[in-house]
C-alpha cells in the first residue's frame, strides 16, 4: 500500500480541476491511497506520511502561488533538515492563463516546486512526450492547463489537459509505489 | 529626482541588514530618494512612485521567501496588467545559509524573483565581476550574502557582503536617473 | 554613434528571419550601425566592440544550439576575464517548434543566455507586455517565434513575430545608445 | 543486468575525475556494467543502450560545456522524436571554479541538462542532503566540484567531492536497476 499527497493552489478552479484528475490517476493504481489537499490545509505530517508528493499552482508573475510558497516555507524546511523524504517521488503541474503561446513562466514555476523536492531528496518523475493528448497539455516537467487563449480571453481547463493529468497521477503512483519497496539512497 | 523602493523579507535580520546596505549605497546618489521597506508594508502604489525597485530574500528550500512572493501575486500582477513599469529599473539580492558552497538554490531564487520584473517589463542591472569584493559576496545576478557556513553554523552577514550591496545600490540608482529621463520602450 | 551585433544560429532559416528584423528595428534608431553575423563567424573582437549584443537561437532539447554554446564558451569567457562588456546592453530572442503551447524549454534557453551576459555585466533589456503583437510572438525576456504548430507541423515564423523582433531590435538600440553616453557601474 | 553511461566533457581533468568516481559508484552496485565516456565519443546508440544516462561538465558561463551541448543536439534529438528514453534514469554533475560562493552558474547549468533528460521521458535522481560529505561537495541536483577557490585560484577536485560524486553514482546505478524490471510509464 502506497500513499500519494496531492496539493494545490486555485483561483479560478482550473488547478483544482486538474489536481482532482491527477488525484483520479493515482487512485486507479492497485494498492494506492490518495489525499487531495488544499495547500492551506497541508501540515508537514501529511506531508511526511505520503510515499509521493504532487504540486500543482497557477502561474502568477512566472512563479507559484504564494500560498504554495508558503507551505514549502513553514512545512517542508524542517522536512529537509531531518532528511525526511529522502527517495520517495515527486511531480508538479501547473495552469496558466496570459498572453502568446510560450506558458508565460511556467518552466520557471515548475522548476521552482521542483528545486523543493530536489533538496527534500525526492526522485522526480517528468512527463514523457509520448503521454496521449501531451501535445494538448504537456510540458517536459509536468501537465500545463491554458486557462485562457493569447488574449487573455477565459477558455477553461480542457478535457484534453484532464486527461493528460490523469496520466501524470497514475506515472507517479506507480513509482512510488516501485520505490518505496526498495531504497535508491543510504 | 528618482526614486528607488528597496523591498525584503528578513528572518534573523540578515537580509535585513543588506537591504540597509543597498538602501545607503542608492542614497549616495544625488538626486535619489530611497525607500526602504518590509515586504508585508509595501503596496502597488509605493512600487509604482518608484523608478527603480529593489528586492532581498532569504533563500528558502530554493526559492524566495513566501511574503515576497505574496507582494508579488497581491501587488504586481495588476501593475503588470496596467503595463505600470515597463522601462523602470530592477535589480535583487539574497542571502542564505545552508551547506555546501554552491548557494543552495540562490540561482533559481534570484531568478524567480527577475521573472517578475522581465514581466514587469523592466530593465534589469547585474552586478559586474569588478564590483569591489565581488568574490566575497557576489553572484552574477546580484549580491548573496552567506549568513552561515557550510556546516550551517551561522556567521551573520559579512561587512565585505554589505559592501557589494552597496555598489549594486549605487548601480541601480545610477540607472534608474538614467533611464528615466530618456524611455527605452515604445 | 552605437553599434549593436545581431547574432544567430539557424537550422530551416526561422531564427535567421528573426535575426535580420531585430537588425532592421535596431537600424532604425537614429546614429546606429547594425552588425548582423551568423554565430560561427563571430569573435570576441566584434562582441567587445559592440555596445550592444543580441543572441537568438533555436530551442534545442530545452537550451541554446551548440553554436551559439561553443560561440560563448570560446569567445565570451574571455571577455568575462577581461571585464570588457560591463554596463553595456544585451537582450534575446528564440524560435521553436515542438508540442504544446508552453515553448518546449525556451524559458531556461533564453535565460541561459541571459546568464552569461549577467556574467559580463551585461544590462539586460526584456519585452514589455505592450510591445505591439506580443501575445502573437513575446515572452517577457524577448521575442519567441513559433515555427511549427502543436502537432509539430511546420508553419514558418509568422509576420507578426517579425514585428515583435523588430520592436525588441528597436528597444534595444535606444538602450545602447542612452548607457553608452553615462556609465552605470563602477 | 542493468548499464551505466557516464557522460562527460573536460578542460583540465577536474571534470573527469568526478566521472571517474560517478563511475566507481555505479560499479560497486552489483549487475551494473558501466561505459564512461567523452561527450565528443558518444552516439545516439550509446545513450540509447544504456538504463540510466549520468552528465557532467564544467561550468562555463553559466551553462553546460559546448561539446556536451553538441552531444544533445546531434544525437539526443532524435531520441526524444522516437520516445527512446522514457523511464530511464538519469543525473547530473558539473565542476567549477570562478569567484565567491555561489556556484557562479553551476544551477542553470544542471538545469539546463536536466531538462534534456526531462524532455527525454527520464526519471531525475537527485542528491540528497545527509549523503556523506554533501556540505563539502553537494548541490540538491547532484554533486559540484570547486576546482578553485574564490579568488580563482587553482585548488583541484577535493576527494571529498569524489566521495560524492561515488555516492550519486551508486544511488543511479541502483535506480536504474530497479526502474528497468518495472515500467513506471505508459
Amino acid at each position: 500500500m502506497s500513499s500519494i499527497l496531492v496539493i494545490y493552489a486555485s483561483d479560478y478552479g482550473g488547478t483544482e480541476k486538474m489536481a482532482q484528475a491527477v488525484a483520479k490517476g493515482a487512485e486507479s493504481v492497485e494498492g494506492t491511497s490518495v489525499v487531495l489537499k488544499k495547500a492551506d490545509d497541508v501540515n508537514a505530517a501529511d506531508i511526511q506520511a505520503s510515499d509521493g508528493v504532487i504540486i500543482g499552482t497557477p502561474v502568477h508573475m512566472g512563479s507559484m502561488d504564494w500560498r504554495i510558497k508558503k507551505l514549502i516555507d513553514t512545512q517542508c524546511s524542517g522536512l529537509w533538515m531531518q532528511d525526511a523524504m529522502n527517495g520517495k517521488v515527486a511531480g508538479v503541474f501547473a495552469s496558466g492563463s496570459g498572453f502568446g503561446s510560450a506558458g508565460g513562466g511556467v518552466e520557471l514555476t515548475m522548476l521552482s516546486m521542483l528545486n523543493n523536492f530536489a533538496e527534500l531528496g525526492m526522485i522526480i518523475i517528468p512527463l514523457p512526450k509520448n503521454t496521449p493528448l501531451y501535445h494538448k497539455g504537456g510540458l517536459q516537467w509536468g501537465p500545463y492547463g491554458r486557462s485562457a487563449d493569447e488574449n487573455m480571453s477565459p477558455s477553461g481547463i480542457s478535457e484534453d489537459v484532464l486527461k493528460v493529468s490523469e496520466s501524470h497521477g497514475r506515472h507517479i503512483a506507480r513509482a512510488a509505489a516501485l520505490l518505496k519497496e526498495t531504497p535508491v539512497f543510504g
